[in-house]
């Protein structure tokens, strides 16, 4: 039997399981053109908390008692499309479940790349792209730039790091606890913040940027933000990605050094990856150049099992994963 | 005997007149390529705040016990510079006293435009130069936008919602009082917000923008740029330019609607109008057009005496203006 994450009520605040209902799913015999997909691995993302909230955003909420979306790597096992067939490995966007109907126009094949599958909802995949797009195009980080960039143990953050270090910039990572820490200097960065030793991270950033920064790549907002404002350089641009602080609070960003975008002429652009679909090329040849340079390292937190995704999910805001988080059934 | 204001001492919050003195200034008899100039004209603008504080910006801050600086507009009474002849009228940066003595690479001559000589330090000079670069080049504004500008019965303000109008923009404008949201809407705006009646800008913007903002310029911060990203369209341009709100509190802006930067990617960018120096022309040029079409309209609270100078500037603080503030001497 088919089953699927639905979800069961709207959290206020931070989200707990009792959000959540796992449901059975009808197996609907095959249409024209459509594919039976046994998924493998299951990506949850921290953007998925506003998707949770019944407000007009970019992408539409969850509907209440519907199965939740999210994006999925997995196998087809039936089809009666003539694109794929059995056996083939897919991704596609009917996460949180695990077996998914679909038009074959809804689903593609794995880019052809010498990587593990599941990396195609990681760094290959739309966190890869938001790192990728964010800090070149929005942030047009550049060769000599310092770059600081907040959750830098996260999917989205490790690559930034990886990157902006290819780039040849220098990389100031924020992440909790030392151990994070020392991961994200192997992975290239020049200095590493740690936002849970208690020092506030506007010292830790003066600190750790004695000539300011240029880019802020944002995971986090809040204090992380206003740090960057403290020490950004001359027009520093910033690219925000997310705001992890804000999504299950509700509270105001206190901003203390926002009036420095003025004098600094700071620009800060916010921005979604979907706007940058149409130039995925550019991603996977710049990063399969990097790959083969050995110049990427990728890291996955592993949940295993369907019942497990809303744990995985949850497990984002108290910041239990190194790299990517992932479902695998 | 010729004067000048000096800062006594720096002011720790909000100003107040005893951080200003007036001192009596050596005249010296010119040396070669030098003129001595009698100001008739005197501007005091928002950002002088800014240059009271010892910090590192991209104006020095004023020194303790020296002549104070600003925009001024006077005839040359003495001259030992083939450039100009007693009877000139010119501008230059050494206000905030009744007598300059400068080199002449340090005077400029007036613009030859049809307009009073005080108009240089207003509409036709930096503030002027301020609401075109900042909403046109800065934010991008084009036909059709819906442009919210805050302090808009200011220098700055009152320029943008004209030049806003006459590119064919949907133009609100927000004010202290009704009397100034009547001349505001007198300018052409399609609506006024007056901050003053006790309704939360948020609210007020909401009920003027039906179809949201595509266009912010803040001179104000604090809850109008909290207002504005609240309201803001998918890829709407925030040109900073001031916040007057900050520049004495000394407390934390607090941004409730700040994440939605990411879903509407918009472009927050501050800038300084000395950044457009080398395109004055095009100011010019347009400002030209504009004022021989009858589009341009000018405003000043004059304050008459070198004595007045520090009242006038406090008056900014407290919204004593309706367009431009001048000391006239």
């Amino acid at each position: 039997m088919a089953r699927a994450w639905t979800l069961a009520s709207r959290p206020n605040g931070m989200p707990t399981a009792a959000n959540f209902a796992l449901i059975d799913l009808d197996q609907p015999s095959l249409a024209e053109g459509e594919v039976r997909i046994a998924n493998r691995w299951l990506t949850v993302d921290p953007y998925m908390r506003g998707r949770m909230n019944d407000v007009k955003s970019y992408t539409p909420p969850f509907a209440i008692g519907e199965p939740m979306q999210g994006g999925a790597v997995g196998e087809v096992i039936e089809s009666r499309s003539d694109q794929f067939k059995p056996g083939n490995m897919v991704q596609h966007f009917a996460g949180w479940r695990d077996e998914a109907v679909l038009p074959a126009a809804q689903v593609q094949p794995l880019p052809k790349m010498e990587a593990d599958p599941q990396a195609y909802l990681g760094q290959l995949g739309m966190p890869g792209m938001t790192a990728y797009f964010g800090l070149l195009h929005v942030a047009a980080a550049k060769e000599g730039d310092t770059v600081f960039v907040s959750a830098a143990a996260g999917a989205v953050g490790s690559t930034v790091v990886q990157i902006a270090k290819a780039k040849g910039c220098h990389v100031i990572g924020s992440a909790g606890g030392a151990e994070k820490c020392a991961w994200v200097q192997s992975l290239g960065a020049d200095a590493a913040i740690d936002y849970k030793d208690g020092t506030p991270i506007v010292k830790s950033l003066g600190q750790a940027a004695r000539n300011g920064i240029d880019v802020y790549f944002d995971n986090v907002g809040g204090d992380h933000l206003d740090a960057a404002l403290a020490h950004a350089n001359d027009r520093a641009r910033f690219a925000i990605c997310g705001m992890i602080d804000v999504y299950n609070s509700g509270a105001a960003t206190e901003l203390r050094y926002i009036a420095r975008v003025i004098g600094a002429r700071i620009r800060i652009q916010g921005f979604i990856v979907s706007d940058f679909a149409d130039r995925a090329a550019e991603f996977y040849r710049d990063m399969g150049g990097w790959m083969k340079d050995g110049k990427l390292t990728r890291e996955e937190t592993v949940v295993e099992g369907l019942e497990k995704t809303p744990d995985a999910f949850l497990g984002l805001f108290s910041g239990d994963n190194k790299g990517k988080m992932l479902v695998k059934i």
